[in-house]
């Protein structure tokens, strides 16, 4: 077998260096301003293929939709769903209910498509293997394709890129020292930190001013933390964490709400759901709106209407969600270019 | 933003001009002379959207075909498989299942996709819901691109035109003084009653001597009725309405079988099944069919064979079930072109 | 309507020549050898339906790959899951489940898709109906396309060709007077024949050594192994049967390993467990592989790891078992050439 250069996937920002980070924005905002009708053959001949592990709506469409707008073939494959189950540790004996390990799927896959998104969604049961990324490093170290993480345990890319193109397209480029707040919010379940985790580490590279703002017992892992205010520090940010939502407001130019579950009971969920529901009240309201400098709204969607956010925020103009979304689609073609070596990608 | 013209919706005929029926009946059959192997790539640089909350079978493939053979793109979702469910009443606390308002989704599905089909059964829960069509017109409003009916809690247009170019074309075009039968069937299940009002409407429409056969207790909405007796008479027609199944087939020219739940027990499903239960005997048998003049058998699909109608009915030359069925296909790449203001809807 | 010819299906290689079976057979290699980057739009304008009735990760990727490959345009169907129920026995009062008969779903199919995929597996409960191929052979009447088998009761023909491709490419054409093995191997559930009886029919076909190692009680259908004694007879081969596994792997050149369940408790799962069970030990280790003369070892997925085989067979360099599931999207490629009469199969 030849020796193949190492795909180039999209785990996660992180991994890549700030110079693919500008490209793929600036590719982005280029496509956005295209818009949608602007369909092209340059990836004819590739075919993507879409794991989901986890349910999706605007993931599934908007690459799917990124995929043959650019000339490609797209296949989502919902496991468990007319498929089997999957097993993913090494050297197990395999007696239960996965009928295939990854190491054959992804192996398999891999020599089907050109390239694998995946999403798979954080156990919430083991905080170690989600913040190690397990489950996403082990398939990316069975595929021999370029694999797309959808939304991984950690981190979610695809709308860190989407969210970080709304921000300089809504902001006019000028993110400078302007307030980020990335507010917790109540939600009935417990949800994973990928999004969060996510936002966080785009508004700090970003360089604006972040604000995390939660109630006690809910705080992010520190080393995402750390991340984000090097992050931010070298670019003349700085990245603060504060429990009073209403004072986080103050000032904002960005409202970013978003739920996640607390790590002091990440194995307890009963423990975990008493502590979340002290904090109800931590909901976006127009009054928590009228504090900030005509901030936008931003969520990444699926967003629980008057639980997470009243009507009254989602329905106004600040609310910008729907075009954060729709940039989805953008930022999405702009990955597949990159990971496809596609110009403006190919030099 | 700028300020767009509506979208051309397709969420019922009774929206829409006689003309825009007419051509849209042209166009069918056109395709249909065209055969399945016609693709063009008229709707290049399209894509559509197609949103279940119910099964389909032949509606989804026959769409999604519609589609990609005028050189458009299709999706075909699942709502609540591989998706979560979706909240659609305004002003709700969303502390419950739906994770998602369809203001989200269809205004983010509208910003992907430049049409959208719909898919949504009546609740047979809340009968002014279903008439209203509460729900696709809910959708309808949220979406910012032309939302098509793929059955919705009152009607079924697709349905409707192939199944009214299916009649043109089996009587050679005269259809005038010709009797069509619209004949309940027993069934198991009390089923709603999108089809047996669309097929009344459409029967009213062509101008036929509709008669609609129904046991005592299933009689068809009021407004329903009405509208279909006065587009009836307007275009030298009539409707009536029997409760003898045997005296509805004498002379007909075509017999469309169809099973529906009573409305006089919309919420006691025990007492509905108690009344429908009296009627398993309304069964389209070889012995009703010999007293028409010969009529074609009609049926939307999926039947159920041996309780709604006889083997020997359809597996008899004057069933035409499956080329009713064919007729699908050419009636949505019809409605496709109108939605998308495609020749030679353009003008 | 026309006269029209019968479609030409791909139910099984029994049905077919051997001509067609060896054109088969050169055109997957030429496609494995052109790659997965060889796109054409040979069977442009042309679509193909697949209907699983059973879950499907490889099968349903490589053949919708196959026909986009081509040009044609693929819908995947998982019956009852966003579709309802099918019945397919004949004059049966459809008053259960089943909303809906296979000659209504196929007969309306075959009027959308120029040729439909079908997987449906045994029953495991009748076992005259899988010998019969029952289900497969209805749908194939009510068809009006070509059928291709995706895995029926007892044949899984696509499997069939990729597998003799792959040994074929693996063992630079001189298959002569090697030795295959078919190996059973211990699984926690009674998996049907398919594969076994198109394995050693495939290997017999090949005029190979072929031996058969299964505990007693596990015996193929005599008459699938009738005939592949007498078409490996007709090649210079043979097929013989052995209950010792470690016998059988001396001198091997491919080790094929399968599992499946015990005839004699066709109907009574709880024996039928009690006696697999005792053969927990047939399983493939590295111990085993040192008898053979460096066999590849083969299995045509999904496959249960440190079950069936151990991690250290599967992660060697003698298995070739993702090569054989690439050969799968190359076979079907040839494949639908054939049941469209595409060059080289047009003549």
């Amino acid at each position: 077998m030849d020796e193949l250069p190492p795909p180039r996937h999209l785990l996660d920002w992180q991994y890549l260096s700030d110079d693919i980070w500008q490209r793929c924005l600036t590719r982005t905002l280029e496509h956005y301003h295209q818009g949608k009708q602007a369909w092209s053959q340059v990836a004819r001949h590739r075919s993507l293929g879409l794991l989901f592990f986890n349910p999706s709506l605007r993931t599934r469409t908007s690459m799917e939709l990124a995929a043959v707008q650019l000339g490609a073939h797209a296949t989502t494959l919902v496991i468990g769903q007319g498929t089997w189950q999957l097993e993913w540790r090494d050297g197990v004996v395999m007696d239960g209910a996965a009928a295939e390990h990854i190491r054959e799927a992804i192996g398999v896959l891999s020599q089907y498509y050109d390239a694998l998104g995946v999403r798979i969604f954080a156990s919430q049961t083991d905080y170690e293997q989600d913040r190690e990324e397990r489950l996403l490093n082990a398939i990316a170290r069975a595929a021999t394709v370029p694999v797309i993480n959808l939304e991984s345990a950690f981190y979610h890319p695809c709308q860190a890129l989407a969210d970080a193109a709304t921000i300089l397209d809504h902001l006019d480029g000028s993110v400078q020292r302007r307030r980020f707040v990335l507010s917790w919010a109540y939600h009935p379940r417990a949800l994973p930190m990928a999004v969060p985790n996510s936002a966080l580490l785009m508004a700090a590279r970003l360089g604006m001013e972040v604000v995390v703002a939660h109630p006690p017992g809910f705080e992010l892992d520190e080393g995402v933390l750390a991340r984000a205010q090097a992050d931010a520090a070298a670019r003349g940010g700085r990245v603060t964490v504060v429990h009073d939502q209403a004072e986080a407001f103050d000032g904002a130019a960005i409202v970013y709400a978003k739920s996640w579950g607390s790590r002091l009971y990440y194995t307890s969920p009963e423990e975990e759901a008493a502590l979340r529901q002290q904090y109800r009240h931590w909901r976006v309201t127009p009054e928590l709106m009228a504090r900030t400098r005509q901030a936008a709204f931003m969520h990444c969607l699926p967003v629980r209407r008057n639980v997470v956010v009243d009507d009254a925020v989602l329905d106004s103009p600040q609310a910008i969600h729907l075009k954060q979304a729709a940039f989805r689609l953008y930022a999405q073609k702009a990955i597949l270019e990159y990971v496809w070596h596609l110009p403006p990608f190919d030099s």
